[in-house]
């Protein structure tokens, strides 16, 4: 029987995740029963929506168990089978992330067609980042072609193809992000119209200067001094997609303290995770794939190899401006 | 010429509103010229929306000008006329209110219909207190019967409207107020399900403990601590009609520190101003109208008398629990 390794939860971290959170155990991976299928995991995500998976604390997903491994978004390959519809050798998309090796029911896999591709654009532009972001801008966010949308963390995984997707759709793109080199891959890449290197303090000045007219659409990725930002220059009637608000998932940030421009604005507030949209992902392929392959929609992937470099990758996301487009464990 | 009084704002407040802000100013009533009318108020409103009318600062309507009359919802009866559609002693309503004469073209003027109540009624119930609770519960909030509204400031001149129309919609109504006799004259006299004496740094547990299942829709009258409990208490895709923000009116307070609920928990807050809906009023008046006739719902009036006094009174507003329904100043 082969060896495999995995990543176990093993203190809920008081703030920001720290290496002392994780353990790497070795495992024995067992042969497969019949109508399961062992699967060599090939590229694994590590996203900011784990944070509070790993607080005690119910959520739209259940926390992660002490002692237990941890779930997440992977992609691999039958290694071996007991079920036809998946011959080894397979291409498979699935959420038993965080170690080498996942053992589980057929259903628990989903085959990708990976021709011409790297397997791990499932984990971005064609998975779950990219769905992420169109579900914000349009079913959420109503975006329409001449309107300003401001996107912040929007070097980030979500960010990268919320901008790009705002692009195509003739939408006027600003995007905040904490270094000035992410900013300038985004302007001259990804077709950002204009960026901010948050200065915190500033920032409300900062989305001033970039759009004088004001937002018609914040794509909220950070909450705190962002979202104020916002509530101060979005026009009438603006909205706000409310996806992460990442600045407060270690620690409490208090809120905006001009909340009242949502009345005096009329402004409209909606919180939305990707999952409860499901019926809206074939819209998204169908769109989004075209652009993929013409080149226009660029999936930029930040790479970290070795399963064991894993929790510090995840700790990363919490360090703004740290890499640029989807962060992805190459196994 | 007849002589008459108005209230000039002189200062504008920093913080809570006060006398000195304030001058009564004796003026001579102008003889009307064609397609004028002269109104002599009877009843005058006092609303907390003025608050922000007295900074300096663009909102949702135009700053009040220092040195010149404040206007606000009143009502009143023809004087004088040079429009044959307003013959002497029609009743009207109107907003030139903080006056006790206002001189203006006729199409500044609607005549209301007092057989049978007091004129006061359409600055309360059937006026833009009841129609925006009406707003804010049916075409901002969605409430559904058998749902369950927890509706802040409840005892103010909205939340008593809001609750009796939530209840006679098929709601659960739970509110929100400062005082026991109040809390009192809610759940007795107004059909309220249960009622909080908000103590600051419980809330969020009392909401709890009076809606154990959770709240489909809060409708917000202060913001605050009473937005962050709200927050906690939702249940998945409850929606918060904004209606105003009371405690953040004098001074600015800090956002609740819970905002990634609305991710959490897909919750939808929108901001509305009840001007917008205007569409909606005939509506409004339709639905209402025979429950205010049957006394099903009740307008609840408190009542200062004396131009002079209306300062106070508005003053008042900032004060919870101090009155109970729509604060009216009689002339």
């Amino acid at each position: 029987m082969q060896r495999g390794r995995e990543i176990h939860l093993i203190s809920r971290p008081v703030g920001a995740p720290a290496k002392e959170n994780f353990a790497i155990v070795d495992v024995e991976v067992p042969e497969p029963v019949a109508g399961q299928l062992v699967v060599r995991n090939t590229f694994m995500s590590v996203d900011p929506y784990m944070r509070g998976r790993m607080n005690d604390q119910a959520s739209y997903v259940a926390p992660f168990a002490l002692g237990h491994v941890l779930d997440g978004g992977a992609v691999g390959v039958v290694e071996a089978t007991r079920d036809a519809r998946f011959p080894v050798g397979t291409a498979v998309l699935h959420s038993l992330g965080w170690r080498t090796h996942a053992v589980g029911p057929a259903q628990a896999f989903r085959s990708i067609d990976v021709v011409g591709v790297s397997p791990s654009v499932f984990l971005g532009v064609l998975g779950m980042p990219g769905f992420t972001a169109y579900v914000g801008l349009f079913t959420i966010g109503d975006l329409k072609a001449g309107e300003t949308v401001f996107i912040s963390s929007a070097a980030g995984a979500v960010g990268t193809i919320a901008g790009q997707l705002a692009h195509v759709h003739g939408a006027c793109v600003i995007g905040s992000t904490r270094s000035a080199e992410s900013a300038a891959v985004l302007r001259e890449k990804l077709h950002f119209d204009d960026t901010i290197v948050v200065e915190p303090g500033h920032i409300t000045d900062q989305l001033r200067a970039a759009a004088p007219r004001g937002i018609d659409l914040y794509f909220d990725n950070v909450g705190g001094e962002q979202l104020e930002a916002a509530l101060e220059v979005l026009k009438d009637f603006g909205r706000v997609a409310a996806c992460g608000m990442i600045s407060g998932y270690n620690d409490p940030v208090p809120g905006p303290s001009n909340l009242a421009k949502i009345v005096q604005k009329r402004l409209r507030l909606q919180g939305f995770i990707v999952s409860d949209h499901m019926d809206r992902n074939a819209a998204f392929i169908h769109e989004i794939a075209p652009h993929v392959a013409a080149g226009k929609i660029l999936g930029l992937e930040t790479f970290v190899d070795g399963l064991e470099n894993a929790p510090e990758a995840f700790a990363s996301l919490f360090t703004p401006g740290a890499h640029i487009g989807k962060l992805i464990v190459r196994l």
